[in-house]
């Protein structure tokens, strides 16, 4: 028995439904489902993707499947009264291509299929309509030569304008039916010419090549880039629909549109769509004719309107979704050409999930799945305002999505005076430092020429929920005369600039911006998702100002604070300088004696905004020499102030200088070798947290020792804060609640977890250094090769940003179970930017961890994400909320 | 029952042997073997380790122990006929430490134990020499005092001082019966002054105490820094010998001596020792005395010498290996004190166990096992006098052994001049870069005052089999003046200096050498072992020159041979910049082409060289800004040469510079970017293979694909070697034998080894390169804290040398593992710097690898190492040699 390939729809049977996607594709299975629940749909039938699969491996057609679309079509024409090719009122159909997962507007489409010389002249009778006929005919032509048999449309187009030359007239609508046929006489001639042979005039010849066309638009350049980007298979293949001609355009009763069940925009629950009256549907979209607003319909077609009305308020209760709907009217008649769920914004996402489960539509579980977490990103930060039309200098990497406009300026230190003033200004650089901080702070948006999606100034600008472009290689940067050249044109200093941190694009002028809306839905929504979520999330937050903004975006405590970012603030600079070019522990400890009220003050601030939620703290961390005058006069007035000569000083710089810092002198291993700041950083942890104790505020600690390797590194230092914590609570009469732990950022840590977990209370992965030691890659450096490994097709994704489940992840869930095996109660987070990024916390979440931490702009982000995997997989011995 | 606590020897029997080492310690089993075997051995007990360790963790005694050591001597009285502490001819003993590893002088010994004002005129009068009797009194004084009671040896030394000066004598033995008899009067005045008390005239206290100084000795600073040095476990605890005392310098007919049964610093087998005439064993110790040879004591004492003669024959056949022996005559009757294994120079070890092999006194495994690999490299290089007395500018790292002198230069371009000339060049430098590599070639030994025992300068340095000291800290660089001062002096340009590579010292002036000697045991040794091991060792050659020398040394083939190193030479530079700055890939094509025939014809070099063996070829690995033209010199050269302005170079430079180029565009990320990189790389190879194997000759080349961490990016490179491989094979139309496969030097490549291998025909781990992103420490940058963390045990060894089981091991195993589940015949080696380890070269056996790779000089220690790694656990299914 051979297989089935073809599966009917119309007459109020369908041989499938919205389930059936992977057999009769999306378009295929709604069309069957809106027959099932009695909608009025064209007729037709489907062939199942797996014919587009086998043809486009072998170059054959299964065995049967000819048999059963010539069964298909008779019963078509049973149906409907008519013949294909032939009779008084000839019947004529479609071929549309339709995926499981949507591709819109990526493959072929071809009407009018049956036409031939005999057949218009049955339909200009039988319509009464010659104008009509003949325009569908020389349709055809155009179409099909086009897609089927490779003769540019454009030649055509150039017929049809000599017509309307040749006429007098203007539109394509304006052209007699005279005219018409003497486009089709022509078009024919055209393609006898470029094919040595007629149009073919067998209607079932073209439905064939139509078939064959939409199987082989399968692996069309555009087809295959957009499968790449939405991360689609290539091997899924395409079905066809073939389905019965309805015509908007056969008059004043007939029309055509679209229509969303609710506002894409906006989310509101109001029909929402556009109409056109004697149209078909390629004029809606060709835009050639300004099209009505849907209530229109209500005043040209009033009972067509209101059963539309009826029949879209029983689709969106049917699929429980809001539907994107195409509709036509012919000579009086609605019917329904296709529903899919309806694309939205991220606002309007929210607004629909969360009043569909008001309206008890959906459950609350159902509306937190509805809105993808990626998508939130949208909602927190201000954007371009679409209707913008802006010139792009250059485009690079979105590091920090968000928009802003401002002043352009090459220097940071200008940048910091102009902000100063008042001015706002964009900071354009080839890349960023720590010595660029102040710059950075001070600017409105951050553009660098080099870099990667987590350099510097990537993380920076993310960490400060500042819009941020990294990467634009195609930049050149003078900064001798400040300014820089793209492929779209020269920004000087001081020139007006936008820069588009969710797209990457750097724009001449003030482009208009909109700013982010946080409806009460979308705190609705967050509430929700929270009940469903088991990972906690925290924020990476390094102030006071980070702290109460994380907080206020469900932050569940800090997994990250930074000490060193406290460290380029004003005048501490100098005292940082101090300690680290100290000749001895004596000089060092006398810088140390500096910053210790600074720090405790900065502590105190956070222990504040973070009441009864905890607070980690991490040890410095990064090379010394980052936080050097590294630039002459930055020299030169470090020496004056310490009364060395600039050029000792530049000795000094220079005897910090490593060949890779990323794998130098850093983390632990600075508090090992100078136990003093350690030791400093401590008691400005512990002193704070008793100061803010005294208040009556609940202090939770976490202090965290970085980039450990080995056990002995941890030993050592928690001797340390061991000893600290005990002298500050003696002195203090104040027992304070604190936990000790360690970051595994490398990949030996991960190795020996399960040793480390002896002297850790905690592990938080510090996915960003992890992946680069097992990757071996620098995330500054990377940008010389990483986007060609992703075009290439070497990385999926940019493991800086998506977690590597197979090699980082593998360690990553080592590392849990290994450590958790010492010691039960191993309390287990991750701090990198993978914290905040969708289908990493889902694997983190999969992995067990306890929290994730992320910048206090993606908290929302993540809670979304971790209550998505939490329905998705809810972890064991967990009653679903 | 209580335990056993105290052990006898004596009078033909013991309660021991040389198999009771942990229960006797190693002293105590050797003494009761001795008795065993019917030597004449003072009697006496032992003290067990055991309990050591519980006076040092519990500070106190187990039960029973005082009654076992009372019953003891009440046995060593019996024996003896004489009483402690009493009696005409009173019984006197010493105390000895003896732990169950050799800790020579570093713990206490007490003589004379049982003298006191009674005692000691019985023994006056026994032995008819008042003058023996007090000085034995006054030496137990002095000797107890101080390592029992504290009182400084010195105090008592000027009290000698002046005793002699009063009798108007100068050496000790001159003084009469009365002086020292005024001596121990003013000495015992001199203990009540100090303690408040007399010096313990009870021989059961003194016993005592001297016991529980040398259990205290174990932890005095000394004794704990020579287990760290040695890698002894603080937990073994020391036994104690009580021994009875016998005198060599009782008369004329009375002596002592040392000798070892072979020469132990040429191995030659003829009885070798020292002999003083009337002494005691600390008087040829303290070397006022000149002793005399052996030799002399056949004259002096004719009967004593044939009987130890005799006696170091038979010890020397029972232990089967060189011995060490301390003897004492005693008024005619020779007294065997102690046998131990004799220490002895690398060449001694070699040629006493071929020599034993060859004389059936042990096997040839034995004789393999006999010489540790370490001290093979002794006998790779040549050393400095060891009778030369240099004084130390200042000392470093030991980074490539062997020694040289010649005039400082602190310039490569200058030492490459200078060489040219004829003079002997040691290039001293900051840190080295493959800029200087012309000026490295030419030097005679290096210096850097940066980097670690893997730094730049340290593995090319090893790789030459050149001497070398790095991290020089305290050495203090004047690039302007060309002059360097440390804290032993200062060097000027063109100053006589001498490289020590074995010690890590910088010496004043010309300091003579030693040639290193390849006898023709050494060779025999080798031959041996390679019967024994299964692991293969091939050698790090990046030269014909470099394979030849390896392949003398015993390579079975070369591991690792780095394509970059040949584009330091002569022109080529020129062309391997004009590669890497091309605008576009014509220009690149262009350059490359010019590289191509220089490549080819290198390996045509190899190929011969290596004829018959298997040769991997790395493609290019290090960072491509490592080639370029860094210093302004170089940059106008440059520019100069290919028509640019020497701005535009410099702009293309730093478009090139990385933050940590370790990290960055480098490995297969090069060939992944350029592939006309890779495609020339491989045509040059496959090219070169064909011409030789033209030859008649046996061409095995294997390409390996470097700094691989994703199966696709191994995957495309494979492509283009293939491809290039069959379009030479096809137009040539010969047929060549090779493999590609991947080192395995990141983590992510250990992680995904089970994937990776399904593309890779054999491994080779890089396993520098894998601990460098392991612990995310790099080599060139560890120097800063490397060194603390080694002396303050953080890490037991340098990870890049000695390989860490614990976690770089645990990726290796399971790569090799995981690799091998997918393809059972992947080959498996490793051509990091640990391939010549000896204790890296063991945890690779165990694993089981197929070969190490290490440099050429270092292939006879690896072959050793494996030798005694297969020894200690041959591998399933061998069959032993």
């Amino acid at each position: 028995m051979a297989s089935r390939f073809v599966y009917y729809f119309g007459n109020g049977v369908a041989d499938g439904g919205k389930e059936d996607k992977e057999l009769l594709g999306g378009k295929g299975s709604n069309l069957a489902e809106m027959v099932r629940i009695g909608l009025p749909v064209p007729p037709g039938f489907t062939i199942s993707p797996e014919v587009c699969r086998l043809y486009l491996t072998e170059k054959r057609y299964p065995e049967g499947l000819k048999e059963q679309v010539k069964a298909a079509l008779e019963r078509l024409e049973g149906d409907m009264g008519k013949q294909f090719g032939s009779g008084d009122f000839p019947l004529l159909v479609s071929v549309r291509s339709g995926a499981a997962a949507s591709m819109p507007g990526m493959m072929e489409t071809i009407l009018n299929l049956g036409l031939n010389d005999q057949t218009v002249e049955a339909l200009a009778k039988a319509t009464d309509n010659e104008r009509f006929a003949f325009d569908s005919y020389r349709r055809i032509i155009q179409m099909y030569c086009d897609e089927v048999l490779g003769i540019n449309a454009k030649e055509f187009e150039k017929q049809l304008s000599e017509a309307k030359e040749k006429q007098g007239v203007k539109l394509d609508m304006e052209l007699s039916a005279a005219s018409l046929r003497e486009v089709v006489k022509n078009y024919k001639a055209l393609v006898e010419e470029r094919l040595g042979q007629p149009f073919p005039a067998e209607p079932e010849v073209q439905l064939w090549g139509a078939i064959e066309a939409v199987f082989r638009s399968w692996n069309a350049d555009r087809a295959v880039a957009y499968r790449k980007v939405e991360g689609l298979p290539d091997t899924m293949g395409t079905a066809v629909n073939v389905q019965v001609m309805v015509y908007g355009n056969m008059g004043e009763d007939s029309g055509t549109g679209v229509a969303f069940t609710r506002n894409p925009a906006t989310g509101e629950n109001a029909f929402f769509g556009e109409f056109l009256l004697n149209a078909q549907g390629e004029d809606v979209v060709a835009g050639i004719r300004t099209p009505h607003k849907i209530a229109e319909m209500d005043r040209l077609l009033p009972a067509q309107y209101q059963e539309l009305v009826q029949l879209q308020h029983k689709l969106e209760q049917h699929y429980a979704e809001m539907q994107d709907l195409e509709f036509t009217v012919e000579r009086g008649k609605l019917y329904m050409l296709q529903t899919r769920r309806g694309k939205r914004t991220a606002a309007a996402a929210v607004k629909v999930a969360v009043d569909m489960a008001n309206e008890g539509l959906i459950d609350k579980a159902e509306a937190v799945k509805r809105v993808s977490p990626d998508q939130l990103d949208q909602l927190l930060h201000p954007r371009l305002d679409p209707k913008a039309k802006p010139e792009v200098v250059v485009t690079g990497l979105p590091a920090s999505p968000g928009a802003a406009s401002g002043q352009a300026c090459f220097d940071p230190d200008l940048a910091a005076e102009r902000a100063a003033n008042g001015e706002k200004v964009i900071l354009i650089r080839e890349e960023t430092s720590p010595d660029d901080f102040h710059g950075m702070v001070a600017a409105k948006g951050l553009v660098t020429a080099r870099g990667g999606m987590t350099s510097h100034a990537a993380v920076v600008a993310r960490g400060m929920g500042k819009c941020c472009v990294v990467g634009a290689t195609g930049l050149h940067i003078d900064e001798e005369t400040h300014s820089a050249r793209g492929p779209g044109g020269e920004i000087k200093d001081r020139d007006w600039v936008t820069v588009d941190g969710t797209t990457g694009r750097i724009l001449q002028g003030k482009v208009p911006t909109v700013d982010p809306e946080m409806t009460g839905d979308f705190k609705t929504l967050m509430e929700w998702a929270d009940s469903y979520r088991d990972l906690k999330v925290r924020a990476n937050a390094d102030t006071p100002t980070d702290a109460k903004n994380a907080r206020m975006l469900g932050a569940q405590g800090i997994g990250l604070c930074r000490t060193e970012h406290m460290f380029f603030e004003g005048e501490r600079i100098q005292a940082v300088r101090e300690m680290i070019l100290a000749g001895n522990v004596e000089e060092r400890r006398a810088a140390l004696a500096k910053l210790l009220p600074m720090q405790r003050g900065d502590f105190e601030g956070i222990f504040r905004e973070m009441a009864g939620l905890p607070v980690t703290i991490r040890t410095l961390d990064p090379p010394l020499h980052e936080f050097l005058p590294n630039k002459k006069e930055d020299q030169e007035e470090f020496a004056k102030k310490v009364g060395l000569s600039t050029q000792a000083v530049a000795r000094l710089v220079e005897k910090h200088r490593e060949a890779n810092p990323m794998l130098g002198h850093r983390g632990c291993r600075l508090g090992l070798t100078y136990p003093e700041i350690t030791e400093m950083q401590a008691r400005a942890i512990f002193e704070a947290a008793v100061n803010v104790s005294k208040e009556g505020i609940d202090v939770l600690p976490e202090v965290m020792i970085p980039l450990v390797g080995d056990i002995k590194e941890l030993e050592q230092q928690r001797e340390i804060v061991l000893r600290v914590a005990e002298e500050v609570q003696q002195a203090s009469g104040i027992k304070l609640h604190y936990l000790i732990g360690t970051m595994i950022a490398l990949p030996r840590a991960a190795l020996l977890a399960a040793e480390i977990a002896g002297a850790a209370e905690f592990f938080s992965f510090g996915a960003n250094d992890l992946a680069q030691a097992t990757y071996g890659i620098s995330r500054d450096d990377a940008v010389t090769f990483l986007p060609h490994y992703i075009e290439a097709g070497i990385y999926k994704h940019d493991p800086f940003q998506v977690l590597d489940r197979s090699g980082v992840g593998q360690l990553v869930a080592m590392a849990t179970a290994n450590g958790r095996k010492t010691r039960t109660n191993l309390k287990v987070g991750v701090c990198g930017e993978h914290g905040g990024e969708p289908s990493s916390v889902e694997f983190f979440h999969d992995t067990g961890l306890d929290y994730v931490s992320c910048s206090p702009f993606r908290v929302p982000v993540a809670r979304l994400a971790a209550a998505h995997a939490a329905l998705a997989r809810p972890r064991k011995g967990k009653t679903q909320a």
